[in-house]
């Protein structure tokens, strides 16, 4: 498929970029595409995902391209799968060389059958590659280093431009247009994979490749395991809700988008109780992102903010202060506040070389820990859970149970677990939401109102 | 996710009948299932589809396991994949080995990490195992063959029992079902992925884990590119078709089924004239499908009626017996008749180990050459395409050329292309059509006619 917009793709800013990481003013980067792979004893294929690096650095998506970059003369070289006319037959007859050189931004075209020749003629003392790339048939004369790259490529992909942001911003608009179909359609007695189903179907008629991520669709209960991925109940209890974590990948980037609603027409009180403490947590973090704040002290706000409304429900109890030293929302919330979010979905850059994740309830699956800064990308995706081995372990802790009252928790049990997520980009002043689905109480209600019209 | 249906899954008589197909009184099969694989670079894990042949023998979807059959006490084992309370967090708590022996059909069931104590006790002389599954911490005494087994799980896989039957049918019915929906609602402008889209969320939605294969949504000349996958193309042409290849994946089991209907409401006269020709040569090999008949028999049959229709139109011309000779309707169906389906969409077992293909234009590509058994399931996919770099081709070899008029084929170049496919089954007498979606002219015109209402 054809890049997203009818723009040039950016593929040569994109190694300017990484170049500008890399602290290099000469030598080669070179990258390779991915290639299809097949299932062992089989025929059929995974469905192709391009290499996210490469996809970055070229905008392809084709399996069986590479791509060079001549740091010292600023040239982007475009290295297209020749398809024969026998392959043609089957795949269709590709755009020209040339074309296909002005549509994703390069300098030049060849064929991957060329590598060597026109690496060769660059005369590079050096070719910087990445180390889960092939680098045979580079030419012998150069020094390859695959150590640098790496953090380099990563370092550029952190900082989205426009190009970037304009493509997650469509595909959160199509994944959060998707969530409310599903919030307006569903009723009780439905299956979860119906509404992954119809989630995936939107998603796809809309343009997205694929699921960012495998899709969660956890009603009742099964919203207390956080990788639920069987999404095959039945919608049985109106009081429940269900919690719908899915988001398309367009032009290969991702939008992860968790919403949380009641499968009957309103919440529950216990329902809604849990829902307002995490929609302030989520509200209260997205408002406080900006430049040069740290993301883990995100985390630290979601849990405060969180600390107070379980004490307001009567579910915790004791000094603040002494709630968060003992990581008791740790207990309730296991997952880091967000992560980086790109062409992956959990985006790479999260942890720069040399810092080190914290070891403590919650914190320690924080996949991010560094200063925020203008076009980031990150998700906002607090949580709060009842889930019984970690309940178990929280009584079984003296120090965090004796700020819980579990017969208070025992209530809301049921509730299983809530998530609200929304993908952000810093500017220079604060954030900006790309997320449009609705989830004030208030929307949500009036939408599931009209599933039971 | 559990098995589809409510019965036990029939793992220790797929080991009986893959144990026959060895010829093999004693002596151990070892299989092991997948392993989710992440892209490199990233954690975004490949959407897991299990191992064809581990799958035929287990029934369990989930990665990490896997099985043994002692093969003289006729002795089934489940060796599952152990889940620590730390993951049971991320991926819920799982049945009990007891509950996961029960529902899997097996006689014991112990946890991977017992897999070497386990098979020692069993004292084997041998060890069948699949040359594509590692086979470290076996236990030292025993010779490991990885050379029989494979055939004979193949053979095994060729042969479905009732349950596989049943699963076939019902994953027909669903496809068959996102077919007609796909008929009842396209109309002139939708795009191609809106197509595909919906197709693939009612597939989801009705409980299919998976598209079976990249689905081909290809609109007016796109059905000239057999693996057509962009689907990103409008279907601005009311006077064109559509051709629709899709299928969902139900518990593991394929379907593959391919409709080609008009935009418009209606066929347009070139369209429909090239459409009676396919419906008539899928509906010939159906009806000759049958016990000890040769499936390359079918694609010869096939191509007979093509070229009877061919004729008729005026597109091919002289003595019947000649064009079947010189292979020409091979310019204008290059694929094979069809396939066996199964677990894999193209199955094992098509060339028993001695058979050559046929080098001839479409049988070159026919996937099975074997005498049809009962229980053997087969596509049946004739079609026509207008191919241009096939028809110069044609062009070029006098022998052939003589017997195409030209200018009638660029009557019908822009008809692009048609296939019609369904998903057979070969009974004691005949066949059984596992397909339900209509394909009579009458029906889809009268299907057609309701998205314009």
């Amino acid at each position: 498929m054809a890049p997203a917009s009818t723009s040039v793709y950016p593929a040569k800013q994109h190694f300017v970029a990484t170049a500008q990481k890399l602290g290099a003013t000469s030598g080669v980067i070179f990258v390779r595409g991915g290639d299809t792979i097949v299932h062992p004893d089989s025929d059929t294929e995974y469905e192709f995902h391009q290499d996210s690096s490469f996809y970055y650095l070229s905008g392809v998506i084709e399996p069986g391209y590479a791509a060079a970059y001549d740091i010292a003369s600023s040239t982007a070289i475009l290295f297209a799968k020749h398809v024969s006319a026998d392959e043609a037959v089957w795949v269709g007859v590709p755009a020209s060389l040339d074309e296909q050189r002005a549509a994703y931004g390069f300098d030049q075209a060849h064929y991957t059958h060329d590598i060597e020749s026109v690496i060769s003629a660059l005369r590079p003392e050096r070719i910087f590659a990445l180390a889960h790339h092939s680098t045979e048939n580079l030419g012998s004369a150069a020094s390859i280093d695959t150590e640098r790259l790496l953090d380099a490529v990563h370092e550029a992909r952190v900082f989205k431009d426009d190009h970037e942001i304009a493509i997650m911003r469509r595909a959160n608009a199509i994944s959060s247009a998707a969530h409310e179909v599903l919030m307006r359609e569903a009723k009780q007695g439905m299956n979860e994979a119906e509404l992954r189903g119809r989630f995936v179907g939107l998603a796809l008629a809309q343009g997205c490749s694929y699921e960012a991520y495998g899709s969660i669709v956890a009603r009742g209960r099964n919203a207390a395991v956080l990788h639920y991925t069987k999404n095959n109940m039945a919608l049985a209890d109106a009081s429940a809700m269900v919690l719908v974590d899915a988001g398309g990948s367009l032009s290969c980037y991702a939008s992860d988008i968790t919403r949380t609603w009641p499968i009957g027409a309103a919440f529950s009180a216990e329902c809604r109780a849990i829902y307002a403490v995490v929609l302030a947590m989520q509200k209260a973090v997205i408002e406080a992102c900006a430049p040069h704040r740290q993301w883990q002290d995100m985390h630290l706000l979601a849990c405060r903010v969180a600390a107070q409304g379980l004490v307001e429900l009567g579910m915790l109890r004791g000094d603040l202060d002494d709630i968060m030293a003992r990581h008791v929302v740790g207990y309730f919330m296991p997952h880091g506040i967000g992560h980086l979010i790109g062409i992956d979905t959990h985006d790479v850059g999260g942890y720069p070389r040399g810092t080190e994740r914290i070891n403590a309830p919650g914190l320690r699956y924080l996949r991010a820990r560094r200063e925020m800064l203008p076009r980031m990308a990150f998700t906002v995706e607090p949580g709060l859970y009842f889930v019984d081995t970690i309940l178990a372990e929280a009584r079984d802790t003296p120090a965090v149970a004796q700020h819980i009252d579990f017969d208070v928790v025992a209530k809301y049990r049921a509730v299983g677990g809530v998530r609200i997520e929304d993908n952000i980009i810093i500017t220079e002043t604060g954030c900006d939401n790309l997320t449009t689905c609705p989830k004030e109480i208030a929307e949500i209600e009036s939408i599931r109102a009209t599933a039971y019209q």
